[in-house]
């Protein structure tokens, strides 16, 4: 890793890095920029699914950070810059001083990532998810919990825009997933492949509690607000999270973290 | 209520509403601002434990939000002005179109607050969490499984920031709670009451899901990244939560409703 000292904001060489907000919203076609120390240690690590292609980090995090940057591929190019031109670049104030860019993974075919799971496992799958810091929050969770797939439904919102990643603290790098589909194609998937699709949801009678997890358990989230749809609901188990009266409202997360807890730590031994 | 319309963003009716963020910042000496329908009705409720102040909202809302605004004491002023004068005076885009101003509860003495609680009871305790986000996670995971009050020590942020209180969907308002502690005195006051201190950490041998809770818990949880002080978790009982080999990292929110959701769900009748 040989760092390349960058003084110019307009230096079309960290062009990529330019405008980081305005473009988190159009898109970069297949790229995604990724910020901060926990986020570059994923994406620099063999467990990361995305390829890292460029790095833009202040001065003063050089030192510190050295480690962490020689475990990049050779071929990627490690920018540094006074941090008055990192913060004119991105076009906002950079405190943690470090930007990478990576490039999404290829698609994966959800039947594929299904069918590469081993008899026991744990799939987080969802609908409707719009707000990044809760999609963040999933993966987050998923990761945490050792599930083995994400599948999120056409619906939900990018989980590599900028703040997704961030809050993942590098679980959307790593996770297997696959997106784009509809809930009923998920729901198809799941039970085709055995799976005891568990729709959370409020209105359900059997509480998660009362459930022992199987062999392969897919927890079903649905967006805040409006939740799963009903005719979604009514081809899965429904569970309910048993809550006190007066305020039955979990966020979409803390509802992840909350059934992935209970699943991999009742799941039988049969 | 009779609507009160304002025209100019200078009006004095309205000042206590300018300049919504930098005031976030410096603080309001015993007000607060909060923000959005799902907090507004909170509190307009008798749940709340902080009293309204005052109430400005677009005129565009004012329709479908008079059943909420009929509950608020009559001396409370609701101000309707156009969207571009609610953005004028909170100095950025008010989608959402409302604000109320309240006032925070007298402080409570935190061993009168718990002497007052049931002989059966969950209380939520932390140390050090500076993020909004998480402040207000806690509190409305705190409500959502029936916690019967909070204890925040005085190095954990303000709970009445506007963010913490949006992010609790109004919890902040309504669940009892003692700030300014150290934590040593937290776990004190809490001890000398009878209750069992779980100090959730992941250096703990003892596992959450082991455990079946007694007549009286404190979840004790520290901020992300230093965790627990190590002298307050000798003195508690440690207790961690079981992750995936290689990700040994959970949002203190979400740790926070894994907890509860475990803890009253198990608790014996004993």
């Amino acid at each position: 890793m040989t760092p390349i000292p960058v003084l110019d904001p307009d230096d079309p060489r960290i062009a990529a890095f330019r405008d980081v907000k305005e473009r988190d919203l159009t898109g970069r076609q297949g790229l995604f920029v990724a910020e901060g120390e926990v986020v570059l240690r994923v994406l620099a690590s063999e467990a990361s699914r995305s390829a890292p292609v460029a790095v833009l980090i202040a001065e003063k995090r050089l030192e510190g950070l050295r480690q962490v940057l020689e475990r990049l591929p050779q071929h990627v190019p490690v920018h540094v810059a006074p941090q008055a031109v990192l913060n004119a670049v991105a076009g906002f104030d950079l405190h943690r001083g470090i930007l990478a860019l990576g490039r999404k993974p290829e698609p994966v075919d959800a039947g594929a990532l299904l069918d590469g799971l081993p008899e026991r496992a744990v799939v987080v799958a969802a609908c409707g998810i719009g707000n990044h810091d809760n999609i963040g929050g999933l993966f987050r969770n998923a990761a945490a919990f050792g599930a083995g797939a994400v599948l999120l439904d056409r619906t939900c919102c990018d989980p590599f825009y900028r703040k997704a990643i961030r809050v993942s603290v590098g679980a959307v790098l790593r996770t297997p997933m696959a997106t784009g589909l509809t809930a009923e194609a998920m729901v198809d998937l799941l039970q085709g492949r055995e799976f005891d699709v568990l729709a959370l949801t409020p209105s359900a009678e059997q509480t998660l509690a009362e459930l022992q997890a199987g062999r392969r358990t897919a927890v079903l989230l649905g967006s805040e607000g409006p939740g799963l749809p009903r005719e979604i609901i009514a081809r899965c188990r429904p569970v309910g999270i048993r809550m006190a009266g007066g305020f039955d409202s979990l966020n979409v997360a803390a509802t992840s973290a909350v059934a992935l807890h209970h699943l991999t730590t009742t799941a039988s031994e049969g």
